[in-house]
């Protein structure tokens, strides 16, 4: 589908002209919090959250343009077709379905002709079936101990998305299962793991959907010799996730169960499918997992029904492409007040970076203007203490502040100086959007305070299983929305692919020194040589 | 001391005319990489690291200016200042001696008219004799239990130096010790820890300069609660590392033993001193710690001594300059091929944000340039399977490429593709680089990598105590070098104030309606008394 070029667009140049301005003092986002009802006109309640955009640089008449931008790239349609079925991921041709993976309505989800959610409902069957055979012992090792330990083998998206979810409903964790991540291909992290796990009571999860991730490989190389070494037989220690007929899903590689992911489920989109199902239910259990994707769901619905002027994902992904292409900020950070959703930055760094981190349109065409930012953040206030020096005396970067009503502990009630932890914990909340935005003036030139720096606050009433899945599709949601307005393609990540061809010669390198010490580097460039000959050498010296 | 204004140097203007011509084709990194003898130009050895900056977009008359620059700020003479305890902490009229915490060398370092040794020394003999006192069993917990848990009170830098060292050097671990860390206020934090530790074995090291910061104070409040219900007597349970005479340093308040830090010890530069010295010489051992410092030494050494032309962290910072100030480039991430370093960028983040996020110099004139970049990371190749297709294929910024030479485990050998583990990291860390500088053309527009994005290679030969210490002293320098070229104080951190003075009317708030359910907030802004009484509600719905 050619659309016009964005730039071309009346409501791209109109919100350049209206841009303009907002360099000026009388737009200081201090005065623009004094225009009336600016706190009801830019906040709004929806999907079970609240997103209060109040502090951005932001003016009801920008907002509008805003949506008439979202109006003519037809991104509410787009969102639509996209849990429709439709074949969203126009350069791999494929649909884009993790809104079905949390899809309870019974209806049927086409694509490329075929309804899905049978498929979807069978491996959530199989799942639940599974998680609780584990759960209550009735399917054990090879030497018929209950399982104890879970180690999942799997990076980027078989990683970050069930570790946000595993740490935010950490919690809930009561089964007496304990959960550990393999992740990097580095050595460390095998020797580490396995100094804390109990051999016959660990079920090794790998979860890959090529089966040919070469760090997944390496690492699931290392447990089978490890299960080898123990006298353990794999067969009744590993379960995979992986896209039917892969090498994890062969029958001559016999496995305790192999669960299937489908072609249209990117990975970093994939922790509603089986990829999160089969950690997240055995760790937490299958209620507490369907409870989440019930969460997610409430979420896709708002965003797909939602009027444009009360969607909240649609909101912020406007607002995030007005600080972006229109205010020239080129980063966002996203700070939530709350310890268990500290793996929160590192999932959505990676879903929004990996979506939106183009270059050409989906149809090819190369873009006149900047897309994704770069996203990171750490927890409140812990980041307060770290980088929010920047934050209000150096380069400004937008902020997602996230904040939870209720806290998942209540047991402990000291209080300090007046107050409880978590109202300590609220107290900076409160107040960090506030002195970013207002600033102080001060005659010290050190402590003086520019102010002017936009965020967004956003609440939600507890981190049950539900307020996390809201949360995840938040993101997912307000990341789709974005690159739906660029018309980029949010589900491809060929930008991956040349490192990994380079680092395919670089190991047939390694190999055929491996076979054979005589193997020369000299047919290399220099640089190349030069590291290749100090990891053989096992020295940085010549 | 008044300088010149540094964009009226002509080292500054001769550098604005040079890189204007860097955004042309002939000067794409894959024809620089071709220049005759860019890899011997652009790498040095140096403080017992390798640093290679051949992929970075610089030629040698851009760095020569560089070293003007460098030359004419006389950064390399205010840096040997800083290291005999001239006051460079302009704003607060201090020294800044975290060099001294590791100086062996039994010279004098005078800071104020006094030789500031004989303290270091007796902190760091204070912190051996009890390390071993604790390691052995011959110092208890109140039922004369040996200790097994050491439960670290602390935030921002009296966090995450420590957590940065302890993970990275985690395989020396060899006491029987375990390391919590209770940073954050959020009481999840607390209540994780709890659920752990065993109370009776468990030493709490509360670090906090001043004893007012209120996150640990409230931590701290919930620890001495938690031993008080369980009849253990905190005289017994507690040290404590903090200045000399604050309320964690009063007899009226006994503690195990309280060790004292300085006021020429910034936080974020404080691991060297007893914030990182007494956790980590319990956890890993004086001797381990020693060696650690020992290697930073080297680095500082280095930093001092070597010329402009062959000083790593210089060569680093004005790489960064030239990135931020010259090519225009915002943000750069820091990703370590070694899951070891996993905390390193974090805790790089806060040491170089915090003191280089500023906006006027340190006799207090505003800037008309831009200071410190957004600093992230993650480990590789953690990073390629999460935000690396933004790195090739969007918004370009630069990166530290780290490597380890020698893995800290090579217990477990499998080969998988032909290669080991650590082989397959390092496939990946030399094609990353190449992949990234090259880039590659292609007839579908989104296989096309327009390659010329920058990086840096360092090359550390293992991960020895020495190691670690030589990278931290590294980032220390490097940072505190721009810092010196820019003219702004990276000791001071006036850009935390604000946020700290309105949480603590917004604390009051609070205070006030814990002591009296009828306080209202109605005297408020709208925006915190809606917050407010969410969280007083318990709900985000009125």
């Amino acid at each position: 589908m050619t659309q016009r070029s964005l730039t071309d667009l009346p409501a791209w140049t109109d919100l350049k002209e209206h841009a303009a301005p907002f360099n000026r003092p009388e737009k200081h986002l201090k005065h623009l919090l004094r225009e009336e009802d600016r706190f009801p006109g830019f906040s709004r309640r929806g999907g079970g959250l609240f997103f209060d955009f109040s502090r951005q640089r932001i003016d009801r008449a920008a907002l509008d343009r805003l949506l008439d931008l979202a109006e003519s790239r037809g991104v509410l349609r787009r969102f639509r077709e996209m849990m429709a079925g439709a074949a969203v991921n126009v350069t791999e041709g494929r649909a884009a379905l993790h809104t079905a993976c949390r899809d309870f309505s019974g209806a049927p989800v086409t694509a490329a002709g075929e309804d899905v959610m049978p498929e979807i409902r069978r491996v959530r069957d199989e799942t639940r079936t599974f998680a609780r055979a584990v759960r209550e012992g009735r399917v054990t090792g090879s030497t018929g101990k209950p399982f104890r330990d879970l180690v999942v083998i799997g990076i980027g998206g078989s990683y970050l998305g069930p570790l946000f979810v595993s740490e935010a409903l950490g919690a809930y964790a009561t089964g007496g299962l304990r959960l550990h991540y393999l992740a990097n291909v580095d050595i460390h992290n095998f020797g580490k793991i396995v100094s804390l796990i109990d051999p016959e009571r660990t079920l090794w999860i790998v979860i890959s959907k090529s089966y040919t991730t070469p760090e997944t490989l390496a690492n699931s190389r290392l447990a089978y010799d490890f299960m080898a070494e123990k006298g353990l037989d794999p067969a009744k220690h590993v379960a995979t996730v992986t896209a039917k007929g892969s090498p994890g899903d062969d029958s001559a590689n016999p496995v305790l169960r192999a669960f299937h992911m489908f072609d249209f489920i990117g990975g970093r989109y994939s922790v509603s499918s089986a990829v999160g199902g089969v950690p997240l239910s055995l760790y937490l259990g299958d209620d507490i997992f369907e409870r989440f994707l019930k969460g997610a769901q409430e979420m896709d619905i708002h965003a797909r029904d939602a009027d444009a002027r009360d969607n909240l994902p649609l909101l912020a992904a406007l607002i995030s492409i007005w600080n972006n292409n229109f205010l020239g900020y080129t980063a966002e950070a996203v700070i939530p007040y709350a310890d268990p959703l500290s793996e929160l930055p590192a999932h959505i760094q990676q879903l929004y970076m990996e979506s939106n981190g183009k270059r050409v349109t989906e149809d090819g065409r190369s873009l006149d203007h900047p897309t994704g930012v770069i996203l990171f953040g750490e927890p409140g206030t812990n980041a307060q203490h770290s980088f929010f020096q920047l934050a209000h005396q150096g380069r400004p970067f937008p902020i997602d502040f996230i904040g939870v009503v209720r806290p998942q502990y209540e047991a402990y009630a000291a209080v300090s100086k007046g107050v409880t932890n978590h109202q300590e914990l609220w107290a900076n909340l409160i107040s960090q959007p506030m002195a970013l935005a207002e600033g102080k003036d001060d005659e010290k030139p050190e402590k003086t305070f520019p102010g002017n720096r936009p965020s967004s606050t956003l609440m939600l009433p507890d981190l049950s299983p539900e307020s996390v899945g809201r949360l995840l599709a938040f993101y997912e949601a307000r990341t789709v929305f974005e690159a739906f307005i660029w018309s980029i393609d949010p589900f491809d990540q060929f930008g991956v692919e040349l490192g990994k061809v380079l680092a395919g010669d670089i190991r047939k390198e390694m190999a055929a020194r491996n076979a054979d010490p005589s193997h020369s580097f000299d047919h290399l460039d220099e640089i190349r040589q030069f590291y290749l000959k100090a990891l053989f050498r096992g020295e940085t010296d010549e």
